[in-house]
Formats: C-alpha cells, sequence, structure tokens
C-alpha cells in the first residue's frame, strides 16, 4: 500500500488553479434522494407516528406496535452509563466537565441602555423552547459528538433537548446512551433518517416538535434537514473534514504523520494538507506515513483519503504559510511550530486553531473544551465553530419615550415619505406633539 | 372598499388549528425559476464580466460595453448625497447615526483563559473579508434597507462592502445611494437579479467574490441566494412582513390602525394582528381602518392584505395575549399597553418588541437604532434581527502545555479507541509523558 499525496509548490506559476482545483468538493444533489425525502417528510408530516413507526420498519427493520417501544427514558440512559467500563465513564465525565467549563464563557446576556429623554434600548437574549439533537447509528455513531451538541444547548438553557438515534436490527451503542446521560438529554427516541429530521421538524403525538435541529448524518439526513429549514433552524451541513498542519520543520515527523492520518481515517473523502518551508521534512513525514500506514486500522480509509486528496505544500517561508492557510480556511488548523502566537495574527480564517508540536487535533476532538463541530470545505471565512451561541436568540427591545417619540417621529415621517409608504409616515406623525 | 379581517376568540375550542389555518404561509419553490437561476449562475460561474453585462441588457434594459460603465464610486455615491432634499439628507443622518451607536453595542471581542497547568484555550472573533449588499431596484428600493444592512457590516470591521443594485432602464435612486454613502459603502455595481447574486459569490474580472450576501430581493434573488449558499453565507430568506400588536384597549384606536396599516401597506401578503381583551376596542380599531383606509396611498394593497391575511384576536386577559404572542413568534411586536415592561417577562419569541404606546413600529423601521431585518413566518423561536454578529465569525483557540496535552491525551486515547478511531488515538498517546 504507497501513500502519495499531492506534492505543490508556493513559487508556481499555476500554484492557486493547482491548490482550488484539489480543494474543490461539490456535495451530490441527487434527485431521487430528494424525491424519497419528500415523499417521507410528507407521510410523518400526515399521519404522524404511524408513519414513523412503518418507516423505522422498513429501513431499521425493527417491528414494533407503538412508539412506546422507540423510546428511551432517563432511566435507560443512566443504566447504559452504569454498563459501560469505568475508564470510559470518567473519560466521557472530564470531557464533558471540559465542554461545558468552555461553553459557559459563551453564554451572551441580554442588555439595555437608556437615552437622555428616557429612551430604552437594548436585546433580550433567550435560550430556544426546545432543541432536536440527531445522533447516526451504526459505524459512524460517535459519543463525542453527543457531548459536541448536546452541551451548548444545554449551557444556553434549552429547557428540552429530544435525542433521536436509530438503532438498526435493535442494536444499540450504550456509549452513546451513557454520553447523552453525561450531556443532559432526558428523552430519546430510536428513529433515525429523513423519518426522524421530519418527527422533530413537525411533532407527531408522540414526538415534541422542536425549534432547531442539530447534529451530523448521511445524506437522506442531511437533505431532509434542509427540506425543513425555516419550519425549524439547522445547523450547518457539512462538508468532508480536513486538517491543515503548518509545520516549521521541527516537530517529529511521527506526530505530525500521525495527526494527519487522524483526520484521513474519518473518511475516504476527508483531507489532509501539510505545509512547511522545509523540504526535507516533508519527505521526512512521508516517509513515517509509509513506516506507519501497516500499523494502522484503517488503513485502507487513510490510504484512500491520503492518495485522493491529501497534499504536500512547500511554501518559501512562514508569511507564505499562513497566506495559504487563510486561502484554504481550513476546518482544522494546526499551527506545530515553535512561537505559534507570533503566527495568529497573521491567521484570519479557520475553524479551530491548534498552537504548539503538543496540541494535536485528536485533542481537541474528545476533551480540551472547544467544539469538535467546525465549519468545512472553507466555510471558516463566514461561520463559526458550534456554541452555545446556537441555541440563543435575541429580540431587539425598543420603549421610546413620549419625547423620544416625537423626536424620531419627525425623522421616521421624512424617510418614510422618501420611500413612499405614507401609512409608516402617519404611523410616526401621530406621536409628534402638537 | 371594506376592510374585514377575521375575527377570533380565544376561546373557541379550536382557536389554535384555526389560527395556525391564517398564519400558514408556504414560499413558492417553482422549479422553472430554479432552473433559470442554475442556467444564470452556470453562465456568470464560466464568462464572468461577458454574462453580466449580457443578463443586464436583458433584464434590465440597459446597453454598455464594459462593466466600467456599470461601476459607481465613491465620488458618485457623495454626489448622490449631496443632490437629495437637505431635510432627506438630514434624516438619513440622525437614522444612521444612532443605527451605528446602537449596533456598537454589539460587537464580540476574542476572549482566553489559562488553565492551571499552562494549558490556553479561548476564542478569536474576527470580521468576515468582504460582504456583497443587494439592494432591490424599482418599486421596493428602500434607502433605509442600505443603512440597516450596511452599517453591522461596517461596525463590525468589514473592510469592503460591495453592493449591488439594479438600475432597469438607467433609472437611478438617488436616496439609495445617497444612503450608500451615509452607510460607508465605497463601490457599487448597477447589476441586479439572480446574475449579481452569481457575480458576488463566485467573483468576475470586475466584481470581487465575497465571504456572505445579504439583502432583500425578489423571488431570483432569493432562489439564487439559497443556490450560492454554502459557496458563501447568506442571511435569512425572509417571508412576508407582519405585525402584532397587543392592546389593552386604551391606546386611541386610530394610532393602532394605522399601525396596522404601516404593515399591512408592504404588500398584499403582508400580515398584521391585533389582540386585546376589550372586545369593544377591536371594534372601535375596525372601525378606524373603515374611516382612514379612503385616505392612504396604497389603499388597495392595505385592504387586500387585511381582507385576505388580517386577524383580531379577543383573548379573556393578558397572559393568553402572551401565549399568543409566544404561539406565533411575530417578526414584530408592539405592546400597547400601560405597562409594557411587566408583559416582557412572559414573552420567548419576537424579532423586535415596540414598548409601550408612542413607540410604533414606523419608528423602528427607520431610526430607533436596532435592525428592521427580522425574523419573519415565527423563525423567531430560533433566529435573531440581522446584527454585528452576523459579519463577524470565530475560531476556537486551543494551544496545550506539555503537561496538559499529557493529562488530556489520556482521556482523548480511551474515548477513541471507543469510537475505533486508532490513528485519533495515537496521535493523542505520542503526547503523553513517558
Amino acid at each position: 500500500m504507497t501513500v502519495n499525496p499531492v506534492q505543490l509548490s508556493y513559487e508556481n506559476q499555476d500554484f492557486n488553479e493547482q491548490l482550488d482545483h484539489l480543494l474543490a468538493w461539490d456535495s451530490v444533489s441527487d434527485e431521487e434522494v430528494q424525491h424519497r425525502v419528500k415523499h417521507i417528510i410528507a407521510q410523518v408530516r400526515a399521519r404522524g407516528d404511524e408513519a414513523l413507526i412503518e418507516f423505522t420498519h422498513r429501513f431499521d427493520r425493527l417491528s414494533v406496535s407503538s412508539m412506546k417501544e422507540l423510546t428511551l427514558g432517563e432511566d435507560q440512559l443512566q443504566k447504559a452509563l452504569e454498563t459501560i467500563p469505568q475508564e470510559q465513564r470518567q473519560a466521557l465525565e472530564v470531557a464533558a466537565s471540559r465542554i461545558r467549563s468552555y461553553h459557559e464563557r459563551q453564554v451572551q446576556s441580554s442588555w439595555t441602555y437608556e437615552e437622555e429623554d428616557g429612551t430604552l434600548l437594548g436585546q433580550q437574549v433567550l435560550p430556544m423552547d426546545r432543541v432536536g439533537l440527531y445522533v447516526p447509528g451504526g459505524k459512524a455513531s460517535y459519543p463525542s459528538s453527543v457531548l459536541m451538541n448536546a452541551i451548548p444547548a444545554h449551557v444556553a438553557g434549552v429547557k428540552e433537548i429530544i435525542m433521536v438515534v436509530p438503532t438498526p436490527d435493535g442494536v444499540v451503542n450504550d456509549m452513546v446512551l451513557a454520553a447523552a446521560a453525561v450531556a443532559g438529554v432526558k428523552k430519546v427516541f430510536t428513529v433515525g433518517g429523513a423519518q426522524a429530521v421530519a418527527a422533530l421538524a413537525y411533532g407527531t403525538e408522540t414526538v415534541p416538535g422542536v425549534d432547531k435541529i442539530v447534529g451530523p448524518g448521511n445524506i437522506y439526513v442531511a437533505t431532509a434537514k434542509r427540506e425543513v429549514f425555516g419550519q425549524v433552524g439547522i445547523d450547518m451541513i457539512a462538508g468532508p473534514s480536513e486538517i491543515m498542519v503548518v509545520c516549521d520543520g521541527r516537530t517529529d515527523p511521527d506526530w505530525i504523520a500521525m495527526d494527519l492520518f487522524s483526520q484521513a481515517e474519518h473518511d475516504e473523502d476527508a483531507q489532509a494538507i501539510l505545509v512547511s518551508p522545509d523540504k526535507a521534512f516533508l519527505d521526512q513525514v512521508q516517509e513515517s506515513m509509509r513506516r506507519l500506514l501497516p500499523e494502522m486500522e484503517r488503513k485502507k480509509i487513510i490510504a484512500e483519503s491520503v492518495n485522493n486528496r491529501g497534499i504536500m505544500i512547500h511554501v518559501p517561508d512562514m508569511k507564505a504559510a499562513c497566506e495559504v492557510t487563510n486561502r484554504i480556511a481550513p476546518e482544522h488548523l494546526e499551527l506545530s511550530v515553535e512561537d505559534p502566537k507570533a503566527l495568529l495574527a497573521d491567521i484570519r480564517h479557520a475553524g479551530a486553531i491548534f498552537m504548539g508540536r503538543y496540541t494535536a487535533e485528536a485533542l481537541g476532538d474528545y476533551c480540551a473544551g472547544p467544539n469538535h463541530v467546525l465549519p468545512t470545505s472553507g466555510t471558516a471565512r463566514f461561520s463559526s465553530p458550534l456554541g452555545v451561541y446556537d441555541f440563543q436568540k435575541r429580540s431587539s427591545l425598543i420603549h421610546f419615550s413620549p419625547e423620544g417619540a416625537s423626536e424620531m417621529g419627525k425623522v421616521a415621517s421624512v424617510l418614510a415619505r422618501g420611500e413612499s409608504l405614507t401609512a409608516h409616515a402617519r404611523s410616526a406623525e401621530y406621536r409628534i406633539k402638537k
């Protein structure tokens, strides 16, 4: 098995074109999938629990006669927590406590201010009432993802977090349920796919309709989330995961190789990029990758990812490395250098920045504290890690004093008449003092 | 011309079903429109300026030979500002200054904290690099909308704000350009429609590609924004505008009638709702509406809006009024009562809350300070007014000390192995001290 990432040099004349080509990613938008998803949503919307039970029978091969059999309460989550090995339970609890402590710093508060004439302006910040958390079943079922999605909602003050997780053929992942218990989830429905998203968006007799749906899922889940957007809020639809490592050439090449592998092992479309001003170091890392690959459990996935989408970029200096970083706006950025703080001022776009040789991305994936749900495919240019702010929403507050309303009525009247909106103008003019 | 909003009583047995039925709004998703928009985007993406000039000729009937003729610079915006009547210029400047002062309180800052072992965690908050602002041409061309969209971006620190506004048949709206000058916009392209959105999303030889596109537009613009989402960020796709007035029955019924009209005059689909525990007051407001309608410039639109979508709701008390409010989650909420602060604690969902008899919604539309771009169609349950936060984005910061990495490496290792992600585990384990 070979490991051959593409080699690029910043000084090539067509470097930018080559890079754009290698980064390009178009998410598949299959009309057949869309059609099926629309049908499933319409059925669940029209027939509620009945349709949900039918689809769960068809897709997850579960024969149940009522939603009760597809419902798990606090007791069962707590039981799962007591079932898993002590070491795993402790790790989940340490991770949850660190994630909670970090996210508590993101809570935003209401604010108001008063003007001289007594007019009050401000913004009220409140949590959403009820949020749905989608957790995939089967091979991509990650307990860490339950913590990362549920804890910010909990910290925001969301009262009800409704989790859905499919259990195909009745297979339950105890560590996922244990994570739900640790994260403060109280209610789980063992349904999945587009039918679960539809149930959360529109509500059924048993599943309460939510205000926002978050969490990863396959193409059916992603398509369903897009479809119900507007009825409820949704989080970003994620593309394949990426890591970009900027290294000065003085970190152990085995460490860097493994950091790149940790991204590549997610799936064949994952993208691992290494940038260094040290050409010899790039070769050393490639050598480490060759040597380490045979030891890896997921070596087939890693090799495919590195060979199809992996990139090694030689840059003249760290300034160029920062420029390339901003162009890529990577989901994960490792600054594996002596003084990462010095580089930080030049980095404008990245989902999460892992600073220094000791800060492996894997630490951030599980237990550093910050969220591992991050903007992919260059969207860090305009979007942010999942956070408490994604579960709070704001209302503007305006309370004019009679004096303030009179003064501003004059201004509003001029502008409204300038826009030919005369009912606006007259409504404002009623408040002008005679 | 009659004015007949639907009358509802909270105490009807099927009140919730009736209300849901009256609130229902499905945005038209026309396949023909989608098809045309996809073609336009593909053309602009492939052929840049050439395609942009062609479509502008076809849709706006402008014959130009180069993009230079479709470009306005600072000088021309400044000239527009000097052209408009002094009274309008002053009103724009007062409004802009109040909007700026309110939005400055929304700026979020980077933060970090250090743990005992020297590990640093935090979040870097930065403005987006470049933002596109869509401004409609023709009848729905609102200078206030330029202020409300551009000022938050400017306050966030966005360096380049690129505005596009179509000028069909060469008709330029000086007040819109003047508003752009006041709001700190430096560059305008006189293009519109899906072609303008495509140019902003992908860039052309002349139009620089942006990171996010905001601003209202017709069905082609909305469809194009949905289509380019992912390549760039977008703001919410707005539904028809709504107002809900909760009144104790002691505000002048003419004032309330005009407040409802100010919403209804936007378009036939706009929705105006009045809620009161005073049945006689509902009748008085209807009487005022009948009397005032003939005086209104846009009486035809107002009558259609009120007759098709207007609602008057009789409630037993203010508690029920708040419950109805939370169910509707209105874009604009007027609390036209003696002590609006007392009600505030029970209001969870509304885009903007206008408190007291003097605070007409129209004041907030222009110059109170808060944004007039607000979540419509019940989306205030999970989304917020446009704000500075929509033009800032965050990167997580993680800098482990060797000690911290060693401790957390152990936790990450357990969790990664629990998820069968062994490259993650080994990457973390390299950082554990022997």
